[in-house]
């Protein structure tokens, strides 16, 4: 398969347009031209984020890399604050994948965006000899715009807010490591990979004091947290008798002596918000169905000390660890 | 070398944080937070590219990926009439590429960015087994601002229209060729791997009336010809005596029985303009760097028909066909 010249646009037309409904992609244009009045009308700051997706297996329990490439970006605008507006999207293939395969990776991204209510506007396709890729290589990149007034970064922690997860912890990682690893588990394991848009767009028509933000994917809440504690200097402390974890993963985590904490997560945002605002908060998180299983799992610490705690159910305290190697490599 | 963690925030910070001196990126937020001021002051329609740059080698007589991941971005943007704003660069790397090189490359997308007035705001690494990548693929997103009343698209060529390109044609592909298949030809063929942003705003700035442009990139300027017919649905002619092609280029055309007309650029537009401002137009362009060589090469004919005619230097007409298979794999 040596793709180009006529060869290449008929595989344009035949799996990238025949899914995308997009007049801009139809325009066969190297750009997508987008309305600027429809950005203004809704904030007054871009946001604008990439990501390269290169996971092993390209379809796991749970989802596909497609699906993988839409909803990370995605949550990448959103747990900024941003409403997500367009994607673009950037193909690398190795020679010999087969297109059925694209053809389901492809109709994923394009239910992922419904979904998300994201535009994929603009996209590239390089095909690389067999044996100089890996099947297949994603890039996205997504431009959303933030509403006047939001303003969330994780320096602006302070001691006694309080930290809450939007659900179980673990998912993605545990089913990924399952699929790859031929883990024989009962339960059926699968990945957490869904847009967080809709949830945070609840989380901040609330009106609660949310400081900061972040979707938990690699490194997990462990990475997360500790991004918090060193973007404000003060330790933080999570109990781990209220960490949301399911029975499946704690099993996978069992068998393998790992930690679900620095499982990735696809669906799965942490917040820092005002300690008075955060049950109401998890409240309101509870009734839109990326929320469901949210809960307060830890708190910021007065100390002036990059650290994060974990209170064991054992009731004594450790420090959790920033991982030095990456624990599951190609997990997104 | 596995990646991951802090290993990765160490590759992060000496490579990417110490050569691009941006403060979008040094906030090491998943997203570059962009004011929307300066982009209503400058236009009305918002445009957004993407392309993966999959380049053998990396390294290559006049630039490199990095270079050519940046104007190729860059010039995509240009060439739709926007100015180009921002940039998005995801990486992926695999295991055992020189530090070094990866070094020279970065600053090579510095530099680029720099003389293209844009600026590098977010990025995403991923590093892959050594055997399941090809040293470096680099993916660039672009954000432009595309001023009122600027219309380009292909679908506007008119019959007597004259078709312009901005300089010799064919060098980054007659370079990659010769420094991949190691040709002994004498005269220092370099790409000619450069921004056209600012050549796009002087040739706007003169307010002739110019229907559509490209960069002529894989495929030539024969594809880009090629995409004006099919978009007009008139036929195009373009004159072999005119086309500005560099006698060492030449020499590379005659070794392998190629044409120069389907050899990549990656800093050469080729605009289709109103016959009565074709000279005039030239004359103006002649007076930038990336224009100096610019000039006539063709017209648009009254025939209802998708096909572009070359008529030879010995004074017949043929065919120019769109090359089925991809001449060059992996020249950008």
């Amino acid at each position: 398969m040596v793709l180009g010249g006529l060869a290449m646009r008929r595989l344009i037309e035949e799996v990238f347009l025949a899914t995308f409904d997009t007049p801009e992609l139809a325009s066969m244009e190297d750009q997508a031209r987008l309305p600027l009045g429809d950005v203004i009308a809704s904030g007054d700051r871009l946001a604008f984020t990439t990501d390269s997706y290169v996971i092993d297996p390209l379809e796991f329990p749970g989802g596909n890399i497609g699906a993988l490439a839409v909803n990370g970006t995605v949550n990448d605008l959103a747990v900024g604050g941003a409403s997500p507006l367009y994607l673009s999207c950037g193909f690398i293939i190795e020679e010999g994948l087969p297109l059925e395969q694209l053809r389901r990776i492809v109709e994923a991204m394009r239910d992922a965006a419904e979904q998300a209510e994201v535009r994929i506007v603009t996209g590239d396709t390089k095909v690389v000899p067999h044996g100089k890729g890996d099947k297949l290589f994603i890039n996205t990149s997504g431009i959303g715009v933030i509403a006047p007034g939001v303003e969330l970064a994780a320096h602006r922690c302070r001691p006694g807010d309080r930290v809450i997860v939007s659900g179980t912890v673990g998912d993605h990682g545990a089913a990924v490591l399952q699929a790859r690893e031929d883990l024989a588990l009962e339960g059926g394991l699968l990945s957490d990979c869904r847009s967080l848009s809709g949830l945070v767009r609840d989380m901040l028509s609330t009106g609660a004091d949310i400081r900061a933000m972040r979707d938990a994917t690699r490194g997990g809440v462990a990475a997360v947290v500790h991004e918090f504690s060193s973007a404000s200097g003060r330790a933080i402390r999570l109990f781990e008798d209220r960490l949301p974890v399911r029975p499946e993963v704690r099993g996978v985590c069992e068998i393998l002596g790992l930690d679900a904490l620095h499982f990735a997560n696809e669906g799965k945002l942490v917040a820092v918000v005002a300690a008075a605002q955060a049950n109401w908060l998890v409240a309101r998180m509870r009734q839109h169905p990326a929320g469901r299983d949210a809960c307060v799992i830890g708190e910021v610490l007065p100390d002036v000390s990059v650290q994060v705690r974990l209170r064991t159910l054992m009731g004594g305290e450790r420090l959790l660890d920033l991982p030095v190697g990456e624990l599951l490599p190609r997990i997104c």
